[in-house]
């Protein structure tokens, strides 16, 4: 089991310098590098012009190398330098063009100009670049040189998924994307810890549930893939998570389904409540990720999201200043454990009911102190409230938030309890 | 449409000076003046004596004049001067009295000592008059001559009835009572708004409802006319709004019906939220206007009251300082705003359902931007919002609930998506 | 009627002295005085050794005397001077010991220096004296001869059960315990005021429900009740109170059933917030008593806790400072008549019906005043409020809620309004 957060951390660093996107070899590079660690990765190739729901899955983009040279020689811009440099999904370009028209390709944050923001331009032909607006209001009238040494053509949409099988078929889904170039927080923290709870997922010996884990870029991949299994996801998921920005240690976050009372609803909650009474509750309406597709009406999975602080509310969001300096081993450990947590809780959220009428007699099984004395019998508290709401209609869940403990530290509870036959599993609620 | 509250300030001016009590002469000429801006109001007669539920029609109340002449021969309280001078429904008297005795039969407000009061006595036989505290205070000891040139007779209750027909014969129901004498507030902003209201409701091209509006007298015309329509009223009514003071400027104001859910309380807060988010929400136990009727429990309508200041607690209410300064052009046409934007919630309150699984592509649409930047996309929110929550499941009304917009904005919007056949109304829910 | 809480204050001093516990003869002799108030009394003998669900009834506890003498033959504690110098249970004892011995035999509290704890060992066989933590500091070197003059035999365990039958079979539980020597609050209040609330339920000319109470040691006492009641108790209780600390005049509190919404429930916050609304709300989990056994998942009586200050949270609990100074006869009869008020409202809990469509006209019956003035109406309020939640849905007790107004002062409001024929009483729901 992991002790840490520096393994997570470690791949963060090894896969921030891929240029991914929505489509390219930057995907594929990072899907074989996650392999390397959950080899029951399969990898998909779906073909430009698929038609999903809507939506059609546009040609592939790849980029080999783009700057701006100025009229001195100098290589002003160089997306070898920072992979936000370009425009996400720009057409070739190789020209000269006067300062005046070089700027209208140009993307800075006036009040951030420091930072070089990200853009795309995923469904509509353009070309620009990206750049702080310190170095843009430097630029000197004159001619520039621009390359943009990008190809878009007919290819694939690549994702990633895994499916890990366990006693029963109900499924729980996991689901990050892959599509973001170097930023750490959004979105590098979100496929690096899915990696890891995979990995422990994997190394358990018994899984109640089967785990169906996908690394998508965003929005398209997640509508592709729901256009292809969603039927079956329907019939099959119990409870989902969306894992974004889990990597910072600023804040712990949460964001609901649409209907925001399911079960992954609930489990999210209980966990974040243990966890950091004062994490974020976010609203349906705060949406910005792939709960979009997850939740929309016609598809309506229970799918609820767990962060550390959220995509859209910290200053480096969607910038270079989103780099692995906002990301630490613990702010992963963080995001990775809560996540393991919510795991555990639907793994054993099992209904348990009290065997005897009235109270049982801990005292004469050891379980209870003798003396009683004021004081005396704090400790035995847990086991007692857990006896209390132990009537075979609450699940363990219901039971933990009843008596206000953290559903984990019940688990080994009830195994003494069973063991002495005070308590009886029932079959797990529907 | 109106632009603005002066032509319903100028139906208030008009109808100002008429003396109406909760039957006679006053009421009719009240209606008739009414009449000419909605011509299809009729005018309903009902005989002395009549038995309504628990009720009985009293005796028709008419008042020539009436005065107090001091010893000296001043006329010192005069009902030409103020209709608020006579006690309601006073019999006739013509005597001279002492001072003592006059004082028995002398109505003012010591707290407010430059106010008349409005007082009536409907179901006892007694005269009166009222005036100031200050004068009161001045009065001579002495003989004084009382004049009351009223009259009780067998004759008629009258009320005003407007049926306005709809596509479907559900009905919304919309009440306000013509038996106050002189006072602005409460009430002939009620009957002055409710007259524009049905102007307005005449005008349109098309009515989804079908609207019954009543102007009767207050308590004993409410039950008089639930008497004799009741049952119609409850196979058919699915929400009515008591129009009670709707004049001033001070406040928005919520009373609910008894239930406190109906269809009519849903709607009100609804626009009450996005009109004022101050406005202020009363409770069913501070009623005190024909909505005690409306909801009563065997009769049970889904009758809510939406208000500016409620009567009662503004501190000209039930005096001679209710006067035209109390309301306002501005006053007036925002309780007719609130209204009808409650009117047009109901209308409009049908289920939709987004057509496609997923978010639908809206920027090969034109609906959406295709350049995605930090900050961008902010204003196609109300719209994905939108789409989010069409299940087929909620109501228009329910969904602006949910993503906290006031549902007159998402009717364009509803149509746009209509239009790109990304949205299908469903029949609206019963 | 009891007029003050004198005779109940009176009752707690006789008791007061007697050295009680779970089994034995203070529990007899207790029981015998509770019975010259309550006749009815039965009191049953459950033999050593029966099996009561996960339980078995211990041996029989007596003792005569106690004491430990120091080496200048000075008696330093002396059962006979306060009986929670001993150990409850403790096994006998006769002999002489080292300091070092007997102070692994001592219970004081160092916090609370000047006060004799009160211990218990009932399943473990043990001895050992509870003594001031001044006094244990105090302790010289030197031998000590103890003795506990003590017996456990196979025996019985004792309590008292009355039932007062009722027009209905359906039953209102009151329980209390009789197992702490000589302690006030908790818990001599309790047995003092449930005689004196059965000598008033004895006393009345009729009673709607059968009145089921026990005098019971905690814990093993109602366990012991439970395993030979349960099942006709499951089948008629509608409601029942636990009933401790109820004697001094701190606080009001509450402690909900474990479903916290039974007709208990709902009863005892009725009473409680007209009573002092500043009352004490605890959740189960505070829970300490017999509702643990009352509550628990296979017995699940609708039985709630009306307390004074709750055990556990005041400073002299399960001490020797918990003396008649702490309860009073204020305290008592505060207690004594919020629970008094919740046995009047479940014995009042109806549901009535208006008999007219509309508001009746109460003026021509002399019920409401008949001339209408700014101010005037306010007193029939209450007789309006309850007109307009009659509707037959309602029970009184869930109107009085809507409205506001304490339950036991609708109640000659609802004979008045049957007189006039304007209320109807139906069957009180289920």
């Amino acid at each position: 089991m992991l002790q840490d957060g520096t393994p997570i951390f470690s791949l963060a660093e090894r896969l921030f310098p891929i240029c991914r996107s929505i489509t390219g070899d930057g995907v594929r590079e990072t899907l074989r590098i996650i392999a390397e660690h959950v080899p029951e990765l399969t990898v998909h190739e779906v073909p430009t012009g698929s038609q999903c729901f809507d939506w059609t899955v546009p040609q592939e983009w790849n980029i080999r190398d783009a700057w701006v040279i100025d009229s001195d020689g100098n290589k002003i811009i160089d997306f070898q330098q920072h992979n936000l440099h370009v425009v996400g999904y720009s057409v070739p370009v190789d020209k000269t063009v006067s300062l005046e028209e070089l700027d209208q390709h140009l993307h800075s944050l006036p009040d951030q100009p420091q930072a070089i923001p990200y853009v795309t331009s995923y469904y509509q032909p353009r070309w620009g670049f990206c750049l702080t607006h310190h170095q843009r209001q430097s630029l000197q009238a004159g001619d520039y040189r621009v390359l943009i040494d990008s190809e878009l053509k007919e290819g694939n949409l690549t994702y990633g998924e895994i499916l890990l099988p366990g006693e029963s078929s109900q499924e729980v889904f996991l689901s990050t994307y892959v599509c973001h170039p170097s930023m750490a927080n959004n979105e590098l923290s979100g496929p690096v810890v899915l990696t890891f709870l995979l990995k422990w997922l994997n190394s358990l010996p018994r899984r109640r549930y089967t785990y169906r884990a996908v690394f998508v870029p965003e929005t398209i991949g997640s509508i592709v893939y729901l256009s292809r299994n969603w039927q079956e996801m329907k019939a099959r998921v119990i409870a989902g998570f969306n894992i974004s920005c889990v990597g910072d240690d600023r804040a712990y976050s949460y964001l609901p389904s649409r209907t925001e009372n399911t079960l992954a609803d609930q489990v999210a909650q209980h966990v974040l409540q243990h966890t950091d009474e004062n994490y974020h509750r976010y609203r349906f309406l705060d949406r910005g990720s792939d709960e979009r597709q997850y939740c929309s009406p016609k598809i309506d999975l229970p799918v609820a999201t767990v962060m550390r602080t959220k995509y859209g509310v910290y200053p480096e969001y969607h910038t270079s200043l989103d780099n692995l300096t906002v990301i630490s081993p613990e702010g992963l450990f963080g995001g990775y454990t809560a996540l393991q947590h919510c795991l555990q809780v639907l793994e054993n959220n099992i209904r348990v009911s009290v065997m005897v009428p009235c109270e049982p007699q801990l005292g004469r099984r050891g379980l209870y102190p003798t003396l009683s004395q004021k004081g005396s019998g704090d400790r035995s508290r847990m086991m007692m409230n857990l006896l209390a709401y132990a009537d075979g209609q609450r699940t363990l869940l219901e039971i933990a938030e009843k008596i206000e403990s953290p559903m984990w530290e019940l688990v080994p509870i009830v195994e003494q309890l069973v063991e002495h036959q005070l308590l009886e599993v029932l079959d797990p609620s529907p």
